[in-house]
């Protein structure tokens, strides 16, 4: 099945590059100076149409922003946050040098900055995309469903995690950190064999078949995305294990029966915080009184709104929550947080890996779909590890109970037992 | 120093009691038929002051509460959360039976009915006595300033730990677990020699010493209890370790300085939510860059008041917050929450120990207080089983960092690396 027939996923205008030709104005410049002023003067040159470059640093630059032309400067001073991306994107904009470090500069310095830049920035106000039912459905189709050959380029191979990793060390390959994490999560909700599990949003269903063959449980998946299900229902069928795994091309929602485990890996992102208790109620609804559930989600330490430019190109609907605005899921019916771990530092370095792969199949992608959609891919995928090193985003692992519930582990150190989760393939 | 002469620390009104006699009269039995409805019809039954027993449940009555007058009848109707400790205290009530089972039994019943006695309890609103700098000390000394002497009768005997122990397994012993707990608490804040630690709250100083000689820190420890201060300097000279171990009297809210750790346990439960945002502008003063700290606290999985009586006799002040109201503390300065644990059975495990010891030296308790004060605490302490084996209380051990420091511990294997943390003294 090739995608190339597809509707391009990124639906904004791609009128040809037309660079700016002749001398810059003052008007232009002044643009410039406002922009590196806004930087707090970080060691980023801006090289324009004519081939001149400004810089008032003191240090050397450390990487030069091309701006091929003009509307693309005036527009990077409007929105940055927004336009950036595209400019990135189409090639109005070219990084020269490393854009991670790029990033990391400006990430660093944006903040700081007592120029208005930043302030014009913080009041253009963003309201993620709404998550009705059906507004999930278009919302996650933009993404999820771009093409399972595209994704099976650079995730790791056996289980198709596009979730953050476990690394024991810091040093183990994508497969064996995707396994370990799996093993992570297992652990965490205590499986036991003919445990009954549902799993809300299951990707390619690597979770789901883990679990089923490797922890003997059943397990009931959903997600909406109609790819990822088919594929999911496909390789279950494969592995034999059918019997014991049911994908559901449903919202979480719609979950109906009782259940062991409530787990969901990397779906609350674009749950939306209007809808936690909502989520709250189908979890109360769905998980007897000894269960136990898991949730695992990207995060911050205080609330912002995605950046705009992920949220319109990448991940329509996506917000990532606070622990605090994650209490709407929990309070409601009393449910008992047992554990949080921050694994922040871990996602960074699974992206590294994502980034790396990417890069080794650039031209692949590039026939999948075009050259703008490689550099917005490179552009999301990197900005991602900065956000990660930078603190700007949080992955949190979230164990709870009912609050009634003794029959829980009496320390953490079975999670540990072993050197390292990979030494066995089953508890 | 006896403590015998000082002002009684529980000051109700301590008239003789004067058991009502005569036969109850027909409001009277409707007072009891209100009480066990709203009860559920759970197996109590209630015998008065006649002998007369009521009970019109279906199966064998599990435990008997006698009520010995007619007042502590009509104010267990009006207001069972208050009057039900101090009537306990004096006699006026008496549990025949197992004290845990009884509150088993009604807290298990009292939130589940539909009568409308539970309605009138939660429309009774109480607010915590105020956390100001002169509210707090006040609080703080009816009961940390009780007797050294008295606390030194059942905590552990070597490190006066008032606060929840860490059992790596269930049967270890009380002294075990603290010392366990101890090093649970400087593994997770990776502490190491040299560190310059800051302590909010430190109780009798035993955090501060065993830190100080087994991980070579050096800490400045706070603390509003005179009594405890006095105790903690005194230790800490006779250990040698005065040099890089200092006391200081005095309230969170003026520490000084700025330190690789700030650590504070058992504290929190006496800020008060409205001053969470203070105590999180005094980590953000005192806190490095590269800093790491934790918070260890008794917590709710959601908001309600302290139980009135222990909030009016034993704990002045005290309120145990949700995750979502401790958010207030680390969302301003954006600092990173790494990692949190519920240790909700270990501290029903501690006090079971304390209940025990408490129990084995109750003479000595009577003789330095009254038969009230025991007959209180008991209470206190059995009640707290309760309260944290049903889940109506959590332990939340909190580590966190600043949302910029990378310098963080890869995975938790750490804490769990050696068999038990009660192997070896040192890191």
């Amino acid at each position: 099945m090739s995608s190339k027939s597809k509707e391009l996923p990124l639906d904004f205008n791609a009128k040809p590059i037309v660079p700016t030709r002749g001398v810059p104005w003052a008007a232009d410049k002044w643009m410039v100076r406002t922009l590196l002023r806004a930087l707090n003067d970080a060691p980023i040159a801006i090289r324009l149409w004519s081939g001149e470059t400004l810089y008032w640093g003191q240090s050397r630059p450390e990487v030069t922003l091309r701006i091929r032309d003009r509307r693309a400067l005036w527009q990077l001073v409007f929105d940055p946050d927004l336009y950036f991306g595209d400019a990135y994107s189409t090639g109005r904009l070219v990084v020269e040098g490393d854009l991670l470090k790029f990033l990391d500069l400006v990430t660093r310095n944006l903040p700081q900055s007592n120029n208005w830049l930043p302030v014009l920035r913080s009041v253009i106000s963003r309201t993620p995309r709404s998550n009705t039912l059906r507004g999930s459905r278009q919302n996650i189709h933009h993404h999820y469903d771009l093409s399972n050959e595209f994704y099976a380029l650079w995730l790791d191979r056996e289980y198709l995690q596009y979730t953050c990793a476990y690394f024991p060390t810091p040093t183990v390959t994508l497969e064996e950190a995707q396994i370990a994490k799996l093993h992570h999560v297992c652990r965490k909700l205590g499986l036991k064999q003919g445990h009954e599990v549902v799993e809300a949003g299951c990707g390619w269903g690597g979770l789901g078949l883990f679990m089923a063959k490797h922890y003997g449980v059943k397990v009931r998946a959903y997600n909406i995305s109609h790819e990822q299900i088919i594929f999911a229902m496909e390789r279950a069928k494969q592995e034999g294990v059918e019997d014991r795994l049911v994908y559901i091309e449903d919202d979480y929602r719609n979950i109906t029966g009782t259940y062991d485990i409530f787990v969901s890996v990397g779906m609350l992102e674009h749950v939306g915080v209007s809808n936690y208790p909502a989520l709250g109620d189908v979890i109360h609804g769905s998980l007897r009184e000894s269960g136990c559930g898991l949730i695992h989600t990207i995060g911050r330490n205080r609330p912002r709104s995605m950046n705009a430019w992920i949220e319109k190109r990448i991940f329509p609907g996506a917000y990532p929550p606070t622990l605090k605005e994650m209490a709407d899921i929990f309070e409601g019916h009393g449910f008992s947080i047992l554990d949080v771990e921050n694994l922040r530092l871990h996602y960074a370095k699974t992206l590294e890996h994502w980034l790396q792969r990417f890069n080794g199949v650039e031209e692949q992608v590039r026939m999948m779909f075009d050259d703008r959609f490689v550099k917005a891919w490179r552009l999301y995928l990197t900005g991602s590890i900065s956000a990660f090193l930078l603190g700007e985003l949080q992955l949190f692992q979230m164990v709870f109970s009912r609050d009634t519930n003794n029959d829980i582990p009496w320390t953490r150190e079975h999670l540990y037992r072993r050197c390292s989760p990979l030494d066995e393939a089953s508890p």
